[in-house]
């Protein structure tokens, strides 16, 4: 396809370019390099480049942050991408109605720090947050640490502008926290990962930051036992705002890659936070739940050291990333489910002998297992896929979903009819071809 | 169309069976009585009769409670009613994923009696709680007093067991808290008022229920101070879970029903409640704030004080309804501008002489006005629906929406394609043929 006429004004086409954008942090890599990459600057750049793009029947990737794990956002030949880094504007924030304004490319981690500015906070936090996209996060309904109390994106967008497959401008949604006029197009969008239409700006709720905040880490035995504790903490109707399990294989890399001893400890650790007025309360009562199952706990409302406790959820990844490649899996079960889930990992990793870490949204039943191989291999086939196919499967038979908050992407398609069902699938196909009957936006993606 | 074949088993075609079921409660009476009435008492019954009436082409207006306000479930002269009010088992409750599986005719507050009894409660409490239907509050998306904190149905929604107008079984969204596999079939059925599909059972989230909860009543010389107030509790981010607005005509005639002096304290009135393990410390805080606004305010943490002082709020709609016959307009604004359409309400009262009294969802810019006629006379027509439309108009004129958690149904159809515009309502009725190719649910309801 490297036929296609250069005319789209604006495309840069040299392969340093193309390479930038050839894919995202899954560990996929395309055989080939996308056509062109167009670095939007405004609403129109992405009017034109649709327009272009159906006339000549080209297929367009959008692209945020580039940090998607599913490679939502992996462009091959005969694609151009649509980078939308560059429209990064907060345009509106309206303390008063707790809605931001905001264009596609605003890094997350930016509107949370504007918002605070007023004493409020943008909920949705993957642990991406300091270079992934509002655009990204809307296009893959990301969660984080925080959605156990929020909720997942879906929860904070009230409202979308698009630009359509044919270069149409359609806003879906409201400046209003309520309304029901119309179909849901806002959620329809919401987790379609490019393949509806381009987000190129958004309306979202903030919320009043809380007042009071206590944290505590207590640690275990085995991953057992902690999954237990968590799912102890929900059946007690305790509602915390962060509830992350995270495994021995992780604590290892953690104390590897920061000196600390924490696999020392046990082998799992719970990390738990509670906000509000009733915050200190609530973590007392979280720790006498917990107390049975753990060898050890420490609770403290101080910041500081609430930080202290939560590093060994936060550099679990970079850490363990520092140790060899990995693909980050996303499964998620009901929350009783979550100790077999666990322990059904382990027997995974431990039959096929792949190194498989467990991070986990312990809340909400969303775990990470995490395919670890030596740099340089490849996780997206051979024993490390099969291992990662392994999960997809427990996953499912747990009565659970492939994935919870990362997206289908590129990786997950073959995996979706079996979740989803053939009539379900057909539906969707049929939604797909209302909103872009020529099938330009992100082939091969989603659904 | 009385020559349709009567060959459906179970329809029913006396008179009084049609009767019963030709309207809801929004005062609309169709000219004529639909043709028939199936009282489903399970699935199969929904898909034989769906089969038949796509052989037909007869339309099927699904029904649950019919406590509607839009004119969603009236139906007339060949269509056949589809009544889910018998399938009403709680199929199963799991306190430990604090998921509820039921059928679409479970009475909204058997629910939360059920899940009470594990401490759990079901979050979305439409004030018709004791009458309306689960499946109804999914097909129009209800709110209610406390989704200021806990948001509306959709919210409440993790997958959906659906037929299709062809008879064909879906299932749509998980048993999981989270998942983002294919696009979110689940939210789109959500409101969707029984045009796109017919809800045959529902996974729910459960809630844990509030250890503590304090009230606060405050009446104020004129209602702007009251909205006024309202909107001072948000910007300073506190954050109750029942924030109601009662203004000077409701009060008085909720005097008149229950003999109190309401309308002695003030021209309007705000009942808040806070909850959770700081409600008391919150309860108070919203006292600072609203002091100033208000002439005298009470505050209570003991449960049938609370009570007493929400009745101003419960009492409302039944206190008008004695009064005369109503219709209760829903629109949503943003929360900034609650007192510019409270204030915008009385002038279109004064202006066309029509009775509107407003209570309000303050927390969420929800406004409920209740246009009051004489007993008998028509609120659809005339100088009372000239004035509801005066104002849809003020609400689309302050950004905000038309309906905030009634839906659309018949009465707002026209005002529709004003709000969404041309190209959304086009992608609208596309995904309404994916679903529905031969237009046979609901016809002439929601878009
Ligand atoms: C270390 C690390 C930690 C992570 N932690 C989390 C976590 O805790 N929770 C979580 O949910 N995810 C997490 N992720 C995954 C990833 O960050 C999220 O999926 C994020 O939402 C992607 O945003 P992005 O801007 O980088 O999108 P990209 O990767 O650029 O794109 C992702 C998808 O969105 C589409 N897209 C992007 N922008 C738009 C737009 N404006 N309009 C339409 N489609 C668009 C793309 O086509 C693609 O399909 C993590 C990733 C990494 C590397
Ligand atoms: C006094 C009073 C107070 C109210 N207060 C509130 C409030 O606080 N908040 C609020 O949101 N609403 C309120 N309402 C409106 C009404 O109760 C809600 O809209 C409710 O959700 C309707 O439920 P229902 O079972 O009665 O549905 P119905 O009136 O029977 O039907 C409503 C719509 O849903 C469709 N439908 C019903 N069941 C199904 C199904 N299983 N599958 C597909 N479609 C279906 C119907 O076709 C129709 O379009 C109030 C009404 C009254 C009379």
């Amino acid at each position: 396809m490297s036929t296609l006429p250069d005319l789209l004004p604006g495309l840069l086409t040299d392969e340093a370019a193309r390479d930038a954008v050839a894919t995202d942090r899954s560990g996929h890599r395309p055989a080939t390099l996308p056509h062109g990459v167009v670095r939007a600057r405004d609403v129109q750049d992405v009017v034109d480049t649709l327009r272009w793009a159906s006339a000549h029947r080209t297929p367009v990737v959008t692209r945020g942050g580039g940090s998607g794990l599913a490679a939502g956002a992996s462009a091959s030949a005969g694609e151009v991408v649509l980078d939308l880094s560059g429209m990064d504007r907060i345009v509106d924030l309206r303390p008063q109605d707790q809605v931001a304004v905001v264009e596609p490319g605003v890094i997350t981690a930016h509107l949370d720090a504007a918002a605070a500015e007023h004493g409020l906070f943008y909920a949705p936090d993957p642990a991406s947050a300091a270079y992934c996209t509002i655009g990204g996060n809307i296009a893959t309904n990301a969660g984080g640490l925080r959605c156990a109390k929020y909720g997942v994106t879906r929860e904070a967008v009230l409202g979308l502008d698009l630009v359509l497959a044919d270069g149409r401008r359609v806003s879906t949604g409201r400046q209003t926290v309520k309304g029901v006029a119309g179909y849901d197009l806002t959620g329809l969008v919401v987790g379609s990962e490019g393949t509806l239409a381009v987000v190129v700006g958004a309306t979202l709720r903030l919320r009043p930051k809380p007042l009071e905040t206590a944290t505590l880490a207590a640690h275990f035995d085995d991953v057992v036992a902690a999954a237990a504790a968590a799912a102890a903490i929900t059946a007690a109707r305790l509602q915390p705002s962060v509830l992350e399990l995270v495994d021995a294989v992780t604590l290892e890399a953690v104390d590897a890659a920061r000196g600390s001893s924490l696999r020392s400890l046990g082998a799992a650790a719970l990390v738990v936070q509670c906000d509000g007025r009733g915050a200190r309360a609530d973590i007392d009562a979280v720790a006498e739940v917990v107390g049975p199952f753990a060898s050890s706990w420490r609770a403290t409302t101080d910041p500081v050291e609430a930080e202290e406790l939560l590093a060994a959820r936060r550099a679990g990844l970079p850490a363990l990333e520092a140790t060899g490649d990995v693909f980050i899996e996303d499964v998620a079960v009901p929350r009783s489910q979550l100790a077999a889930a666990v322990s059904g990992i382990q027997a995974i990793s431990a039959r096929t002998g792949v190194r498989i870490a467990t991070i986990a949204h312990a809340g909400d039943g969303n775990l990470h297992p995490i395919v670890v191989v030596e740099r340089g291999g490849t996780v997206t086939e051979g024993p490390p896929w099969d291992a990662a196919c392994a999960v997809f499967d427990l996953a499912l038979e747990l009565g659970g979903t492939l994935t919870g908050e990362h997206g289908v992407g590129l990786l997950k398609r073959t995996w979706l009819a079996r979740e989803l069902g053939e009539d379900s699938l057909g539906l969707q196909r049929g939604i797909k071809a209302v909103f872009d009957p020529l099938g330009i936006l992100n082939p091969g993606k989603g659904i």
